[in-house]
């Protein structure tokens, strides 16, 4: 069974349920269905703006806006695809403001922007498809910061975790991108489900997820740039180092050593993540980059430890691994790091895909590595 | 040292940032603080639209829209208060269509409308405030049943819950509004922060929080109407004694007696928890409506156990709690409802406040009811 839009087309709402909310907005008028994910892997999307002039879908499956039109009831509404299955953030632009979409509850959790996100399942499940098969569990924990005050972490534990008393597990940190908060791994990147699938599958190692909050907040504004920016990774790596890996390791059955702990990041995680992975080398022996956030500048400075000794570096690392999208705008600052890795015979791995900077590829991403994390000794 | 916004005003992003997501949309142009919460209490919200005509702020610490200015770098604002602080819904309308602040990541999650959250923390804390005080845990986890398949539900473990592996908790089943999720107790309501401060200050009793998704969807379509109605009350009692219950019983260290099994609920989740926890008095000995959603031509049908036998009724339930406010659209029916019990004579506690249908009422319920919980032996 697929959990697929089965909701009335629309409703019209004649008398407001009792219960609705009297004093912030009553479900007036007719009642919207929006995304309806058909058996064909169409797509309706409709929004409600009798007043408005043009309204357009943008979704990132399509290249370009796409017109929506109005019907007699005030519903603008466009069918698009077949879509090729996988989740797409979307809004709507209605006479040039960006809206999301009030009637789906996935939102993009993002500090700059925000998306609504449509699934499209299709007739074979995907990696990140929730299936009734066992699900691990994700926790919504704080830990303290002298500097940042309270901190968001999102944790998950793999299936088996809370009767397994006596079993410690391998730990993967996961960093989000630049704008993206402690949810977006979660919501818009589905880490949980995919681990639940791969586990389930026998395909990768039951492991605990760490995705904390990427951003040194109070200290680094929320409008303050990329993630990689040295001053967040100064702050950041503090916070890492002094507060959320031991707050970690006394709450969670972790594997404490260096061959059971990664770290990989997006975008700016990536940045993050390569810094702090390349830079202690006595912490993590795999290290990942999912279009990881970089400039030609600062190749030098962010991995001085692994730069000043390659040999080293290659002896200590289990995995080195790098992906990117052919169409993504890092793709050339990223080839040319490759290069640089090529040149200092440095160990690495690396995949190259289609598509852009998107979560789409980034699920990719997770995908493949999580099946390698922690399968040598 | 309290969370504020302290970010600068307004950044002029000049150089794109290498890990700006590029298929998606480039941070350009002036990057806008909204809302930004002042030490007076004061708010200012600021909305970037240069091309729009009209832009207001509609909050629910106001009673009517609040028109904004446009500047000239066609950022719209307005400063609103002093407020009283808590934490309010709001959104803008911009040339008439409802729109969540893009830059603020706490929003108002909904099935048929979006929010934005603001909190005003004041000078000092509230009882849902995020303070450094030991924290429980929120796990998001997902339960088996055979007609809606995969079900989401949120469950709140109190501090030290995980290391405590011999101690067993009283449960408190806690269910949403009409049009929420499983996730407007903790995101809006603030559950989680409100026990953890009452039990930090030793005002409740260590407990664990069930919060379901109280619509039995597939079957019980999502725009189908109030959770009270009598198709979803069957659908989701069903799903509740067959499916949850087991699940939590199972897999969480809960004590399994009546005495120590309470069910509250808002709105539309009030109808749903007055009416599993009246009917199954044998589950159940402790019962609270937050301005439950309910009608007049139900009161029979819906309390039938309980008006059958009103004797029996007092003996068992240990507590049977009534909350609304005043300006509460169901302040009426729900008036009339108190009649009947007292004309029943059916024991029940009454917390009449001001104010509306709003969840700032509905922290303050929980903060009240909890304090309550488990102190009967």
């Amino acid at each position: 069974m697929k959990k697929k839009q089965i909701d009335t087309l629309v409703l019209f709402i004649t008398i407001l349920g009792a219960s609705t909310s009297v004093t912030a907005q009553p479900m007036r008028g007719p009642l919207v269905v929006s995304p309806q994910v058909n058996p064909d892997n169409t797509v309706i999307f409709r929004f409600l703006a009798p007043d408005a002039k043009e309204v357009k879908l943008s979704a990132q499956f399509e290249n370009k806006l796409v017109p929506m039109t109005k019907d007699s009831t005030g519903i603008w509404s466009v069918t698009v695809g077949p879509v090729q299955p996988d989740m797409y953030p979307y809004h709507f632009i209605v006479d040039g403001i960006r809206v999301t979409d009030p009637h789906n509850t996935v939102i993009f959790p993002n500090e700059n922007f925000q998306n609504s996100i449509v699934e499209i399942t299709g007739d074979t499940p995907l990696i990140h498809t929730v299936l009734n098969v066992p699900h691990g569990t994700l926790s919504y924990r704080y830990y303290f910061s002298p500097e940042l005050y309270i901190r968001p972490v999102v944790i998950y534990t793999p299936p088996g975790y809370e009767k397994n008393t006596d079993k410690k597990y391998p730990v993967l940190y996961l960093l989000h991108g630049s704008t993206d908060t402690e949810e977006t791994w979660t919501k818009v990147g589905r880490a949980n489900i995919i681990l639940d699938n791969l586990i389930h599958q026998d395909k990768a190692v039951p492991m605990i997820i760490v995705m904390p909050y990427g951003r040194a907040y109070p200290v680094i504004s929320k409008s303050s740039g990329s993630l990689r920016s040295w001053d967040n990774l100064q702050e950041f790596k503090k916070d890492f180092l002094n507060n959320l890996l031991p707050f970690i390791e006394e709450n969670y059955r972790v594997k404490t050593d260096h061959n059971n702990r990664a770290i990989a990041g997006f975008s700016g995680g990536g940045g993050e993540s390569l810094y702090l992975g390349l830079n202690n080398p006595d912490l993590f022996r795999w290290v990942c980059g999912f279009a990881p956030g970089m400039q030609r500048e600062e190749f030098d400075r962010n991995n001085a430890v692994a730069f000043e000794n390659p040999a080293l570096t290659n002896q200590r690392l289990k995995m080195f691994w790098i992906g990117v999208g052919k169409d993504d705008g890092l793709y050339s600052v990223i080839s040319d790091y490759l290069k640089v890795l090529d040149q200092k015979q440095i160990n690495h791995e690396t995949f190259i895909t289609e598509g852009g900077h998107t979560w789409m590829n980034c699920k990719l991403f997770l995908t493949i590595v999580a099946q390698k994390l922690f399968k040598k000794a």
